[in-house]
């Protein structure tokens, strides 16, 4: 069957849209008896500030991690998503996501969508940025009402 | 259900990535009973040539149009896409199927996406611009052998 994914990871921002996104690739990891991963990306503490900063922030980014790991497990937890497949990463998000994704057989990744117009395109978002160069299908889930931007 | 979509649209290009694009899409279609409707978008002739040719192309686009017409049935009539739910439209591809989705409540876009790096990123494509602005789902099908450009 041609509509067939064994591997599919969902990334998410931790915002209440991400229970959104992964509702709707729960169905679809079911129907295709796939993998499902869940994975939110941290920018790196210091990279808004040109990454040049004299101060040691590892015990900040630690936090900042864990902080992320316990938010991710309450979106992920209730729909028995195993801990070994919830993954917080350090880094730009599409970079992130796509060498996850060649690195772990990725075949679909699921990703919320805010329909930007104008100079919010511009500023460019993490759906267009996945679909850039994404080596396997991509599923960009609307989130936020028709017609207004919701928060990321 | 949460994965319930009532109107998907195949936006398709002509190529033989088309019948990958429509494949995916049609056991979407079956599974949610939804309506399938297909269409590829011409590009105005004389938008090349920065629309201001002294001459009437109106019979030349009118065969392309028809061209374009037959290609597309050979695509949809196999998989018993009804000849009214296949559309031909002259206009920008963003544009038109966001008009499109947009005019007959589709939930779903469903687009072929060549996983483009680099300068063929700066100069755009068809799903990039399909997901910026849209109102609903999109899902884009990686086309083209893994790693490799695909041919548009």
């Amino acid at each position: 069957m041609s509509n067939e994914y064994r591997h599919i990871l969902v990334a998410v921002d931790l915002t209440k849209d991400s229970h959104k996104v992964l509702e709707r690739a729960l169905p679809i990891a079911e129907r295709n008896q796939a993998k499902l991963s869940i994975m939110h990306t941290l920018e790196p503490l210091g990279f808004a500030y040109g990454g040049d900063i004299p101060m040691d922030l590892t015990s900040i980014q630690d936090q900042l991690d864990d902080h992320a790991k316990q938010r991710l497990a309450e979106i992920a937890d209730p729909h028995q998503v195993p801990k070994e497949n919830q993954h917080v990463v350090v880094g730009m998000p599409d970079t992130e996501i796509h060498r996850f994704a060649e690195e772990h057989d990725v075949d679909l990744i699921v990703v919320g969508s805010h329909g930007r117009h104008g100079f919010a395109l511009l500023l460019g978002s993490t759906s267009t940025g996945v679909l850039h160069g994404a080596q396997c299908d991509v599923l960009a889930v609307r989130v936020g009402k028709k017609g207004e931007e919701s928060d990321e």
